[in-house]
């Protein structure tokens, strides 16, 4: 019997709450159940049992009650995963958790691989490739803006844009092989000008796309922001008063706190990740100073670097370290903003006077805060969120966040540049239908119509155990 | 509007799994999720839904789109609540779940309180309070033991047990009322040996099941056990062999690892409880020694002792730890299992002659060991069981586990020992009915018939939430 013949299950659920589920689904999932399932209602008979329907009962063996539960039953193909499925609601126990998986295999069933039922769904056509990558990512967003493009990419807006590139590039292809077809004919061959116009267009949506990435990244795993300065500038105070708060309005919500996101604040819906905490979430952050090398690397990993300062300072070693900051940055991209902490300790006229010596330079940003007082942090959210692009996350474009399709539409967009520049020179039909042929590949890719194991296994593997 | 007619939602379950569950109660539930769910078949209308389905389709909120889920629908009575329940089934996001419970609250439903839906339970008949308590000792049992008392609990074993005895006292109670009632006409008084055999009776099962307590807390909680020993004896090697094993056979399962209780282990079902080992946990033993404070709180709590020494100790030296062990043991019922380690480096014969120079007494036992080879390890499990009175555990004698359960029981007792008392000093009748009474509201305390708000309180405040 080959795997997908078998049924598999799995706790669908961790056991910290209320109640557990533990799924079960294939062929065999309502049989199975039944061997270890006594229904409350003595004329129910599970078998018998329709689709999208509860029954209550009890799970037992050799006459030991295991639990009392809920069985939801699914009817092929109308499931998540298109077979036969079961899950199992009962309480969050460990032990009955275990108990009622080791009745499963006993009976039959196997212990589900990591995302094994959405390769199922998968293979039944329930989802396709991207969708399913999607799921995975929906599980772990963990911001609006993040949660907003999985649940774009479940539904199928990213699939449906690559089957639109797709088709149009299967017709070209077609037309193509229709003239190679009656080439020995010498038939007239189609516009190549025509033709280029449509490739040059398909080219055009994925560039696009591809070019979405840094986006999609960034909203998929956050803003990278450094919080950079010398000892007792206020690090660690700051980043505690901007967590802080994070936190107080995600623990209004009862049972969600529990697996907030450590250092990871979320403004206007981006989340912003705060890299390399791990010294200074205690109060004392004596060991950091600038100039050694974790800071380089923080400062590498960074899309944003926060430089705090002290409002005492001699405006002269802020400038310093400020040049030296931007030595590090050079010709990228990264976003500096210049934090003058303290201002509760300011005389008056310091802050102004501080505020004329510092030399700025473009796109930099100069904020006065108390870290300790919390002022100013709003102005420091403001300018957090000028750091990107909010136009292109408002718009209902379709944002990619997934590298192996980032690089698939890369090897679509040069496959297709390779047949613009085979069309200019008036290459023969054969050789550019190779690379139209490449370019539908590595969009099938996408999508899932072309697998191979490997990629298949690397993207399952990657999901919870009962997804 | 009071609490009880609102409806309530919370989390059911905790977000670290595939999917998650949002659990909704209440006489609004069905409408209010009406209003933000869109069923995906259309012809489908989420407010003529029978109880015991489940549809699919999506939450939104202002055409944003939050999550593809199922509905379980629910119709009062028959629910876990007794009211209309709806359980949404969303995939397991931090941020899906937050906005769904924000959206549910929007729209009217309000955060429930830890426990509260077992307390609706309650309220409504669908258990009484020893039953809603069974159901927080099953979600927390992590043993085949705890488990199973906890089962029999919910589904009602202690509490027709209980009932009996009550409906046994009120009877009697009714039979002493008549009696004063008819007082003045000076009546034949009810046979007083025929009561008091009754209540002997009585009290005899209320002692009973009081004095399974002891057997019950060692069930719920497991067997508190010391490992001590000087430094370098193998403390840590030990208590890593067992575990180890016990961690190797948990997560055979896969996803049942996670919640794995910390130095506890299973040996026939009964849960064994390493106390304080802190300091144990790593390699380096070095810190603690016989004699000192912790040692000696640590014996304290203990009920078996683990003394490990090494076989290549002066036997002597041996028996004066021994000694200084039972000093700190005195006159209690803790039990000493002497293990003599690293047999894996004795020479042939120093076993038996350390075994000989072991000064024994009644109910200790002396093994040898190695722990780092796992050798004798068996031996040691074997000793563990030998320690608690199995014969009790496998019959179908009610156990109870809970100290408000014991508590009542006592006072029980107390009561009908009055009862008795006063017969045989043949009290007057209305002075006998008292305690009675009182007997009779300590059995209602238990199961619920009998309530206060602080009692109450003090059950369903330990729930979690979304229970």
């Amino acid at each position: 019997m080959s795997r997908s013949e078998e049924t598999i299950c799995a706790p669908a659920t961790s056991t910290g709450g209320a109640i557990s589920v533990i799924r079960v689904s294939g062929p065999r999932s309502i049989d199975i159940c039944n061997e270890i399932f006594n229904p409350r209602d003595q004329r129910i008979d599970l078998l018998d049992q329709k689709g999208f329907t509860i029954v209550f009962g009890e799970i037992s063996t050799d006459g030991v009650i295991i639990d009392e539960v809920l069985l939801s039953v699914f009817r092929a193909p109308h499931s998540y995963t298109g077979e036969n499925s079961v899950e199992i609601s009962c309480h969050a126990s460990r032990y009955v958790v275990k108990k009622v998986l080791e009745l499963l295999i006993r009976k039959g069933a196997l212990a589900a691989h990591p995302g094994e039922f959405t390769q199922r769904a998968f293979f039944n056509g329930k989802l396709d490739l991207s969708q399913a990558e999607a799921v995975a990512d929906l599980i772990a967003s963990s911001t609006q803006s993040a949660h907003k493009v999985a649940v774009n990419q479940m539904r199928g807006g990213f699939s449906s844009e690559i089957a639109r590139l797709r088709t149009d590039l299967l017709n070209f292809a077609s037309l193509i092989e229709l003239e190679l077809d009656f080439g020995e004919e010498d038939v007239e061959f189609a516009d190549r000008k025509e033709l280029k116009s449509i490739i040059v267009n398909i080219k055009g949506l994925s560039d696009r796309l591809a070019d979405s990435f840094l986006l999609g990244n960034v909203i998929k795993n956050g803003i990278p922001v450094a919080i950079v300065g010398k000892p007792n500038s206020g690090k660690s105070t700051l980043l505690n008063a901007l967590l802080g708060e994070e936190r107080a309005i995600v623990s209004e919500i009862p049972g969600t706190t529990r697996d907030t996101v450590e250092d990871t604040i979320e403004i206007e819906g981006i989340g912003y990740r705060f890299i390399d905490t791990a010294g200074l979430r205690d109060t004392s952050d004596i060991v950091e100073n600038l100039g050694i090398k974790k800071t380089h690397d923080k400062i590498d990993q960074a899309s944003v670097i926060l430089l705090i300062d002290d409002i005492s300072d001699n405006p002269e070693s802020v400038n310093i370290r400020i040049r030296s900051i931007r030595s590090l940055i050079k010709e990228t991209n990264k976003r500096l903003i210049i934090l003058i902490n303290k201002t509760d300790k300011a005389l008056p006229g310091k802050i102004d006077e501080m505020a004329g010596k510092i030399d700025l330079k473009d796109k930099e940003i100069l904020l006065f805060i108390s870290a300790k007082m919390k002022s100013g942090l709003e102005d420091l959210r403001k300018a957090l969120v000028e750091v990107i692009e909010k136009e292109k996350l408002n718009s209902d474009d379709v944002i990619i966040t997934n590298i192996r399709h980032y690089e698939a539409l890369i090897h679509v967009s040069e496959s297709l540049g390779r047949v613009l520049t085979g069309l200019d020179d008036l290459l023969s039909e054969d050789l550019i239908a190779i690379d139209i042929r490449q370019a539908i590949h590595y969009l099938g890719e996408i999508t899932g119509q072309i697998t191979s194991d490997e990629i298949l296994g690397n993207i399952f593997k990657n999901f919870c155990i009962g997804k």
